[in-house]
């Protein structure tokens, strides 16, 4: 294992000691129990949002928290669930009096310790509601998950979500609208080659020079099929023809698109991707209204992409306009 | 070789397109000759600046191209000069009547082709002064350069003139300003792995299980050791040290710090070493006024990372601070 470590039991803490450096004008990080808070939390009177989940997937979560997306992150060891504590902690860090929504990905760890998390914060007199997220279409169960994982959509419903809450919409709207968020949007991922959980020292699995594993999990979980190296245009193809057919997306669609890379896999290569992934969906008359490429969701070191869609109406667009000021995702402040 | 392209000859045109067409808001690709532009160039009566270099670094140049920051950029193959027709066309779509200013990172190929487009430009009218960025501290001549490389100060460099040239400085100050940063920056890199070159097909040099390349270039070339695989701790304080010593950095100097990725290295990872740097630091009283933590100038999918530090008084954290709208920098738009 070759990683710019220094003991692999001490990541998930030293990484977040120089995020909380590097990032100071816009969050706080709390080491006990760990999360990470906007600086200026709790805002009065306005719905507190949270996320939370295994680290190795950076930015997500704690690169969105700051003004118009996450109030609060609740980071757990590499590939491993937060605890509730955690997770209870950081809700009550963001109750500005207004309730707080979990947004929660779909990791059968990461729900039962957010269910109990709700469960000892609405004991303390916080309101709280959780929308699961569970957007990929790759597999039905799966490693660590009962029905669908949720991945790529998770960013997309903290950010819209973020502007709701700014906008002053209630609990139930800004929860309803995660829930829309997560209706609309679909993901699918592929991996050119594994990731290496630090504490493990070795690649999750094990793949040919010539294979890919097409739909695989941002921890390494398989996939739909184990499949040869093909070109970027028919992975595309590939990845964008099993999320349209599941929702389904129709002709004449607006989407906002995220073409996200899995951590190893440069710049050049993601462009290229969006570029193919744009030409597919104008041939199915889709547009894409707005898009992100890059590193959002990844898995520690795996080479590959995903590709997450979101048919978006005007709301949804204005929302994810809004003004927002992260340390991954900035515009209009 | 697993990467996310098509045929290997077409990786920087077909990253070019799917570039292109995420980010028509900021900016224009023209593919004959090839370089990327502002929307909304030329500015008139404001000095247009321009840089380029071989491609396989992204984000840098295109990445820095729009408001604030590059009117231009000309990429070339991967690890390959741009020719002087693609410099010529870019510095005359970007002259808006006060002149263009080249940055140029010190690559034997760049600056040749550079002088020969300032040449060509200046026959035709257009004012043009150079700056040759040379901050990399590792090793005196190179692979591919006499005298020290160019890196991360390029990217430091093309924000704060961009500012000034927003604010009006005439050709004689933005170009002064570039000189300025040069003198006042250094920079070091180091390697986990190789990188691989889509026409090559195959890593460009060869590193064992427990080795790094300490002081690498952005191409692979070799740096001051071949050393032993070493905690992040100790790896840093190797850089830093490496640099502090040679511009000499005082106690009480304020510094701009990038912690850039060289493409393979997660941002888990980066953030971790951006700690050690910034505690490095701290033990030698250099405050670290402004940071950026994540891929810059990237060589393809090298794992490692490089720390660059400026030497900032006032007025250059004053540009540093002035607003920027490009694909990979954004802020107070």
């Amino acid at each position: 294992m070759k990683k710019l470590i220094n003991d692999p039991q001490d990541v998930m803490r030293e990484s977040l000691a120089g995020f909380a450096a590097a990032h100071a004008d816009i969050l706080k990080v709390s080491f006990d129990p760990v999360y990470v808070v906007r600086a200026d939390a709790p805002v009065t009177g306005q719905v507190g949002i949270i996320s939370g989940g295994g680290s190795g997937h950076e930015p997500l979560h704690g690169g969105f928290v700051g003004k118009g997306m996450l109030d609060a992150a609740c980071p757990g060891q590499v590939f491993t669930s937060p605890s509730p504590d955690q997770m209870e902690a950081a809700t009550a860090a963001v109750n500005g009096g207004a309730g707080v929504l979990h947004i929660v990905k779909n990791y059968t760890g990461d729900v039962m310790n957010f269910e109990m998390a709700a469960e000892l914060c609405q004991a303390r007199g916080i309101e709280v509601q959780a929308v699961v997220i569970n957007d990929d279409v790759a597999v039905q169960d799966s490693l660590y998950t009962a029905g669908r994982r949720g991945v790529g959509a998770t960013v997309l419903a903290e950010k819209i979500c973020g502007a709701a809450a700014a906008r002053g919409y209630d609990l139930g709207r800004v929860a309803a609208l995660a829930g829309r968020v997560n209706a609309c949007a679909r993901s699918m991922g592929m991996a050119l080659s594994p990731c290496t959980v630090p504490a493990a020292g070795k690649p999750n699995f094990v793949l040919g020079d010539d294979e890919m594993e097409m739909g695989v999990g941002i921890h390494g979980e398989p996939g739909r099929r184990r499949m040869a190296l093909m070109p970027a245009a028919e992975s595309v193809a590939h990845m964008a023809e099993a999320i349209l057919a599941d929702l389904p997306f129709r002709a004449g669609d607006r989407v906002i698109a995220m073409l996200n890379g899995m951590g190893g896999t440069p710049l050049i290569e993601l462009y290229l991707v969006y570029g193919e992934l744009e030409q597919h969906l104008r041939s199915r008359q889709i547009t894409i209204a707005r898009r992100l490429v890059g590193n959002y969701i990844t898995s520690l070191d795996m080479a590959g992409c995903s590709i997450t869609l979101l048919q978006v109406d005007d709301e949804l667009l204005s929302l994810w306009d809004a003004p927002v000021l992260t340390p991954a995702l900035r515009w209009g402040i």
